[in-house]
């Protein structure tokens, strides 16, 4: 075994330790409670999938795709996302249950990383898919209840920016007339490239009005005036009518209470191509990357033979955690350290912590090398050593 | 994208759906909070881990691992088991932290498997490792931590049969003389394959009394009359010891009252090649595989230079729950059922439910195509619909 591996783990791959595994849990924990509240229901899909099902649906570009063959010869991906997984569950086991349906789920997720990039190559997921219900309720919940999470993980400052991929698609096709240059102009806002953006429309063979019509996008976003300039900007009635929905939308997320947060950003994209009307993350402060995201997706299902509009998202626990910052607790733990002649003693006074609710180990002396070292992680340790009965607490 | 493939899972690959889930669920965190009763605590790897670390690492088969190559072209496997990953983890980020340690995990673990086999190919594990505490004492808190944790899940009849790799292997070398012959027999005790085990003995060229004595390992199973025929079998200082150790081991899971279940199966080897002395199976009454095992692995630290004495187990989540039968249980959830005008007087009532605990969808009627399936999966459907603030509950 070539020795330098050996305490090595992939790009990417990380361990949790006691403490923040523990810290991290918790507020896994109140996250699924909360959703559980609102009514949605836990699966769970295995971590590998066909690439021909799920893979090629999940839209994850290729290179971030941890691929294998099976023994048969198939190739098989580790989920790189969650949403096509549970189209699949949706449209076979769940065939039968009636839309909508709301499901959730915690669970990790893999892309293929650069070792020098530095970012994690499996996170943990928590979100939900409310499948089946295409109105602009369904958004509401949806973006009300990410909003409510977001607040249980107890992060003082967070924003949620909406975009509409609707929207830009439209006015994209409307202006430039064919999906290539539609997908050069998305392609740089999804790299949040605003000045390669402006230059490229610069060069484009259009009138002086359709130029600065595309450029006049950039700077959609913000309040309620981001939603009065979209309004201006849209040249089709798909186009007003989606600027249309995010007011209604706004409007809802105000009967909620959830409305705080909310700002809009119409050069919003996501990496996720199955998205087809409003997308969405969430941001906390001091964090780079989105600690939130989701979309509507009314075309994935269709894949699945099982045809339905749909909407979900997903919260990234890691950068929650990271967002939370400080999460080394300590933990309450009791040692009761016994030489052999005082076992039934000590497993006693063990059981009888353990009854309370207090975690307690019983050690036997006669395995502890450095006893120094050992007890100086408990809060308390007691010593039944010896043959006295006397007891002795430090 | 090939039609057939797309409802499909791998091999082995299996989905929980919310009912089975949520019970799933429920005993994982009982066992969890039992566990951490213990003093144990919790400990995340991650998914994938070089080859040359853990998958050499763990034993297991193969052809059972599943192995990538990542984008440097290093062999990558699923983790196969959590002993060596978490052997990885305490030589090197817990490095610091003294012996006697207490981890446990809840984990999948990934084993290739042929389809026509049936075996799932990913499965959860629950369990401890106890590293860095030799005595008897330790052994025996596992053990009783593993009984404790399979009464902790409600099945009724189970049994723990404990075997000594140490003590077989001993009485092997002693009579065959070299490791290959050992290996054939341990194979044949592996497959439960008596019969060969027999014929293989009877064909060795062996003084009558040896083969006698190889032969009469079969017999040494049972309850305590098993230990005595074991020890008139030793024939070495080190075959005694390893029969007199289990003899303490008895004395003292039954101070914890912990002895019940117990009986001693010196025809008992593991797949893992890592263990060295006890190992142990956990039986529920119907259940064809072990629901639970484990056993010493004094040798595995030392591949990660933090050599140490170590002990652990793991608990089959999947065997559990087939043990346990019939989970489908009923979850109490309530629908609010609205219409446009009234959103404002459904959110409320959602809320309200919510806020005691109650799972409560607030669902926009416009939203719904069949009210009848839809609103048949909830135990409580309120209808506030139309102007009129009358309501009504079926």
């Amino acid at each position: 075994m070539p020795r330098p591996f050996v305490f090595e783990k992939p790009a990417g791959m990380r361990d949790k330790l006691p403490l923040f595994f523990q810290a991290s849990e918790q507020i896994k924990q109140q996250l699924l409670k909360k959703i559980n509240e609102w009514g949605y229901q836990m699966v769970q899909t295995p971590t590998l999938e066909y690439f021909d099902t799920v893979g090629e649906a999940s839209a994850i570009s290729d290179q971030q795709l941890f691929k294998l063959l099976d023994m048969e010869g198939s190739t098989l991906v580790l989920r790189p996302d969650m949403t096509a997984p549970i189209a699949r569950v949706v449209s076979s086991s769940m065939k039968q249950v009636a839309y909508p349906l709301r499901l959730s789920y915690s669970a990790p997720v893999f892309r293929a990383q650069q070792r020098e990039g530095g970012r994690p190559a499996e996170f943990e997921q928590v979100g939900v898919e409310l499948i089946g219900d295409g109105t602009m309720s369904a958004e509401a919940e949806v973006l009300a209840l990410m909003n409510d999470v977001l607040r249980e993980t107890g992060i003082r400052t967070f924003t949620i920016t909406i975009g509409h991929i609707g929207f830009v698609q439209e006015l994209f096709i409307e202006i430039l007339g064919n999906e290539e240059r539609a997908e050069e102009l998305r392609r740089f806002l999804f790299e949040k490239n605003y000045v390669g953006y402006a230059n490229f429309v610069k060069n484009l063979p259009l009138s002086s009005i359709d130029s600065a019509r595309l450029l006049k996008l950039l700077e959609c976003r913000g309040g309620d005036r981001a939603l009065d300039m979209a309004m201006d900007l849209a040249g089709t009635e798909k186009g007003k009518k989606a600027v249309q929905d995010l007011k209604e939308l706004k409007e809802i997320l105000s009967t909620y209470g959830a409305a705080e947060a909310i700002n809009f950003d119409f050069t919003l994209l996501s990496h996720m191509s199955y998205y087809t009307g409003i997308v969405f993350e969430g941001y906390a402060a001091g964090i780079g990357s989105p600690i939130a995201g989701g979309g509507r997706y009314d075309d994935l299902l269709s894949r699945f033979d099982r045809s339905a509009p749909a909407i979900g998202f997903a919260v990234r626990l890691d950068y929650v955690m990271e967002a939370i910052g400080q999460h080394e607790g300590v933990t309450n733990r009791t040692c009761i350290l016994y030489s052999g002649e005082r076992r039934k003693e000590a497993l006693l006074a063990a059981a009888e912590k353990r009854s309370k609710g207090i975690p307690a180990v019983a050690q036997d002396v006669a395995g502890v090398e450095d006893i120094d070292a050992f007890t100086k992680r408990f809060t308390d340790v007691v010593y039944l050593i010896g043959k006295t009965q006397g007891e002795e607490t430090t």
